[in-house]
């Protein structure tokens, strides 16, 4: 395995990958890393071009994690060995793995998607928190939902919070994001039940039947689902709730209804 | 409505306050702070005693907000107003609301809980993150779940996290940390089901029937439960996985295992 080695946290590679840190020049590069086993394995394994990849032998302790950078190495990607002192100042990890890959953003667009006859797709409006995200993200593809449609995010699907929390899953399912307008059009063509979720709906969740397709949406941490959203849906429904809280953590209130919709189109 | 006011970061009381941040210093006083309406009313409303209010007309918008002031001043818990700038240097929020109080500790122990014949308990080893201790919180409140166990637990139940992220809700529920023999000594003398939850196990939790008083087990986020548990229960049960991951975020996995707890009780 032929790799360079960098000793020194002047290195241009190291400043560059520190640089990607930042949101702005994420975007501006179109560029991101992935640290971890498991994450970096996931985008490698999907669509995900792979430029580079840093390692650190002091760091990697599983079979697996060497096996990666073999892999990576086979596949003709650069890779590079680490300093554990630059490695851990590269690292945003409090227990690092010894890994962080480089690859480029990928843009989904609704017209893209090959969808079957129940196909579940979450539609989140203004999502704030880079960890419910993740957790919704690992939701949907443990319930077998086919996408996520993100409206007014301010988040970068590609921070390293939502790649982690997401279990590096951010990679394999297709995460859109799009304006309302042309979300409801699609929506409507692509003949999807659309399903609010907001505390003020009388029909909970588990009263109804669900078939065919059918659109989750749900709002924000601190505001929840928009008029524009609650008024111009088939359906609103509601989690019960029997305590003193009038509402769930986004993340855990998206994971109820998909698991319910998952068990109606299995049977 | 009598109170002192503080202009400046130096003063003694302020110093205190911000000294409650840290962990230590608030497990050496039995003290921590409470930030937000929300969270302030519902420790106001339970057992807690409020030893001050420190509040920011600057910040107050709501009506909701001066009178819980005004109700705090009522119940002669001591005032006190702070400049807008000595506010903000208190503040752990992004977005404050004007109201800081300080609050003692309750610890709750398992003989004084209470509990119906239907009864659901939380049982969580080693949960590590504050924000999916806060998530579950909330979904016990809205299941109707009855106290959460903790294990081998490092967080700090009066983390500002935790506070925020239950939404007070952590001021509601008998929380209660103890070892695990005394927990499953407890759980066998109060008739519980002891339901384990691990991706290794064969049933899943919508197969079988929930009566009676039942205790959900869930493990810690990057561990999962321990053999210490698994071993040792009435059954384990998982969540069907469909897609590439192996697990859901924990906070998740309880609110989907407690709404169909809850679903099968009220029948």
């Amino acid at each position: 395995m032929k790799s360079k080695y960098i000793e020194s946290s002047a290195n241009k590679y190291i400043k560059e990958l520190t640089k990607l840190r930042d949101r702005k020049y994420r975007d501006q590069q179109n560029k991101f890393t992935i640290e971890g086993l498991r994450e970096i394995s996931r985008a490698f394994e999907s669509k995900y071009e792979i430029h580079a990849l840093y390692y650190c032998d002091e760091y990697l302790v599983s079979q697996n994690s060497k096996n990666l950078v073999k892999n990576i190495a086979l596949a003709n990607i650069p890779l590079t060995r680490l300093h554990p002192n630059v490695f851990k100042r590269c690292s945003v990890r409090e227990n690092p793995d010894g890994l962080i890959a480089v690859s480029s953003s990928i843009s989904f667009k609704l017209t893209e998607l090959n969808l079957n006859k129940k196909a579940t797709i979450v539609v989140l409006e203004g999502i704030e928190k880079p960890g419910n995200l993740g957790a919704i993200i690992r939701s949907s593809d443990g319930s077998g939902a086919d996408a996520i449609i993100l409206n007014n995010c301010m988040i970068d699907i590609y921070n390293p919070n939502v790649i982690r929390s997401s279990q590096g899953l951010v990679f394999k399912l297709p995460i859109i994001k799009s304006e309302s307008k042309s979300i409801k059009e699609w929506l409507v063509t692509e003949k999807f039940r659309t399903i609010a979720t907001t505390p003020r709906a009388k029909i909970k969740y588990n009263e109804i039947e669900y078939y065919n397709r059918n659109a989750l949406i749900l709002g924000s941490e601190s505001k929840g689902l928009t008029d524009n959203w609650i008024k111009n849906v088939d359906l609103n429904i509601s989690i019960p709730m029997s305590g003193l809280g009038d509402s769930l953590n986004v993340s855990v209130a998206a994971g109820i209804c998909l698991y319910e919709i998952a068990q109606h189109l299995s049977k």
